[in-house]
């Protein structure tokens, strides 16, 4: 509050002589200008859209608030922004939109693209969000990052992953997934394309499944052709019986003791509605959960998209991609999965509060993103694994150490001045 | 270049704890946004809304270059953001759009104004730029400034008034624009403001007089109703005869030894067309004029609009504004005048490598503009003059020490990163 918001715009040049003016600004600038001009390309080494991306919302979904409107959301997105930078050396604006219409905020986004190196689509109501992802996503030739979507899809397969490495289950497990909004469909999709084929996805209105026809859209649409291969119908009561993991991404209360005590051998539960989960820790495990996640830093085996997003971006920016696949999101997944070290039931995931957690795994899925992106055609430059990892921890340690220096001098509060 | 780039995103507080992730984003944040739906007004003091401004352009006009796009228009853009931060403490974020329609320009910046508290219109075409300023402020309730009009009016008019106390004369010295794009609209109608009546302004058709028919906008009706009262017709060589004052913002090789000549005792001479003027610095001098600014930094009287922007733009933040009027224009001239110390003809304006040029000519321009705003009823907060000037010797001061601080550890290089 005291410093009037959470971020600034630094320089990472020197103009303070009438040389470095000419130099940074006029005259000089139009030969940098002329030579992007030539070739639009070179805009990535010219310039900071290498490393500049846009934190989109129109203010309809902000944490667990609703629709509170872009000025309220932006303090949500310039906290975001500090995550980017500090755990991803990700430079990223927050653009608060005063408008909540679909077709105008695609061509907002699509107007704004060419000064960013990537859009991260956040806090927009679902499922226009996905809409506006997706379309983005055609349209313009930058990465169009859905956090809500596929950075908790990536964080919860990775979880899955791990759990089901310490429960000694393979992908054949049966995964029932509570919630059929961004984060459910975005996990859903991600870790079906990761392999799990036994899998059912469930709404307000019971279990998805083909030819169902109340309260559908395009995405339940597609997550019937994917999911629930045995057109199971029913509540979740019912679908959880003999569920080898039990996915929430609902509301406080959607799972009870009796559903996860009917579950098969060594449940696995991740509630991971926020800030409430669906049941909490305490009591899952009571019920019998083996395995227990919640989005909670409280409880072990938080799962938090900072473990995520700011990896992903720093890959996708470092190899300049023009478009996000399932292969770079299941890479960054096992790249979390593995970066966690020695896993048990209480550390299936990173913990953000480990010491070497910031130059470790960013810069590892950094790199596994990279290298998906490379190997899938979607890069612009061809980059190593091992150098993009090494300039992310580079990035990273650089930045802790700047700011710790910027922080020295405390940005001056303004209430002062007021009569 | 080896930086891609020259701004980056920093913090103003450290979130490396579990402690400051929960304060700065969630769950604290929530608080923060809850107040801010409860007021909006409160989007000014908890977040980076008060000090941050987009720079928009659609690459239409880029310095001399042309229609070269938005891409080749960021490092322009990045390059205008450094000088917003050094000399002003503001915090500017280039948005570089790839659409030149004034409607869809028009409605994109003001879907992405609740992020802002001021815009900048940089380089974009004239007449189409005035008129998107125009239609932006009556539309949007943040300072919708436009450098290439407003900023070069203030520089111009600062230089005018002490060239004018040079050679001993008042106001009602005659004065003669040649340019009537936004630059020679932006003099001419301030200048007036300020209360010079004796104004012809001549664009390529000749002098603009009330009835002319050839090549007209309504920016140019409106110069025809406040200028040229004696509806004088012709050429520049005919109009420029006994006139006091020439200022050029046309181009290179528009004016001649013979016109300067032809003007009045002690010709002031204004060549801004940048980045050649008008007539030489030499050539002017040799003709016999008194006084002569252009915008080199290699001659005496540099023309630059560094002196006015940061200093306005400052002043209009702290105090909140909702839009910009001439008063506040014509404050800020008058403050950079008066804040040239010792005035002689080569000596007309401050010199931006003035030692004590960054703390000395924005916060007493900040001043005045804020005073202004508060006292044309167009600030939201009431500030004083004092204040506001005091908090940007703070503002600047501090961030010449962090950028010194922060530039210890340069940018890593992407290039290396390469296979």
């Amino acid at each position: 509050m005291k410093h009037n918001g959470k971020i600034e715009v630094m320089s990472k040049v020197r103009i303070d002589t009438a040389d470095g003016l000419s130099v940074y600004y006029t005259p000089g600038v139009a030969y940098v200008s002329e030579a992007i001009k030539q070739d639009i390309e070179k805009a990535y080494d010219y310039t900071s859209k290498s490393n500049t991306i846009a934190i989109v919302t129109d203010g309809t979904r902000i944490l667990g608030l609703g629709d509170i409107g872009p000025e309220a959301g932006l303090p949500v997105m310039e906290g975001k922004a500090l995550l980017f930078k500090r755990f991803g050396g990700v430079d990223a604006v927050p653009i608060c939109l005063s408008t909540k219409d679909e077709d105008e905020i695609v061509s907002i986004v699509k107007a704004i693209a060419p000064t960013f190196g990537g859009i991260n689509i956040e806090d927009i109501k679902s499922p226009k969000s996905i809409r506006i992802a997706n379309r983005l996503a055609t349209d313009i030739d930058i990465p169009v990052f859905h956090d809500d979507r596929q950075g908790t899809a990536v964080a919860a397969l990775a979880a899955l992953i791990n759990a089901l490495k310490v429960v000694g289950k393979s992908r054949g497990a049966k995964v029932v997934i509570n919630g059929a909004g961004a984060a459910g469909i975005g996990i859903a999709e991600l870790i079906h394309h990761y392999g799990i084929r036994n899998l059912v996805v469930l709404d307000t209105e019971g279990a998805i499944y083909k030819g169902r026809n109340e309260n559908m859209n395009e995405f339940k649409e597609h997550l019937s052709e994917i999911t629930n291969k045995k057109l199971e119908k029913g509540t979740l009561s019912e679908l959880v019986k003999g569920a080898d993991v039990l996915i929430g991404v609902s509301e406080k209360g959607a799972f009870t003791t009796d559903m996860i005590k009917s579950m098969g051998e060594k449940p696995i539960v991740f509630a991971l509605a926020n800030p409430f989960p669906e049941i909490t820790y305490d009591e899952a495990k009571k019920a019998g959960a083996a395995i227990i996640a919640t989005g909670s830093s409280e409880c072990p085996n938080q799962v938090n998209n900072v473990i995520a997003f700011p990896g992903i971006m720093r890959g996708m920016l470092d190899a300049r991609i023009k478009r996000i696949n399932n292969d770079m999101l299941v890479s960054a997944a096992l790249s979390i999965a593995k970066s966690t070290g020695k896993i048990d039931a209480e550390h299936i995931l990173p913990c953000i509060s480990d010491k070497s957690f910031d130059t470790r795994i960013a810069p590892a899925v950094a790199g596994k993103v990279a290298a998906a992106a490379t190997r899938t055609g979607e890069a612009r430059i061809n980059v190593t694994e091992e150098h993009v990892k090494r300039r992310a921890k580079e990035l990273i340690r650089r930045y802790e150490k700047v700011e710790r220096l910027a922080l020295r001098y405390p940005y001056p509060e303004s209430r002062e001045m007021l009569l």
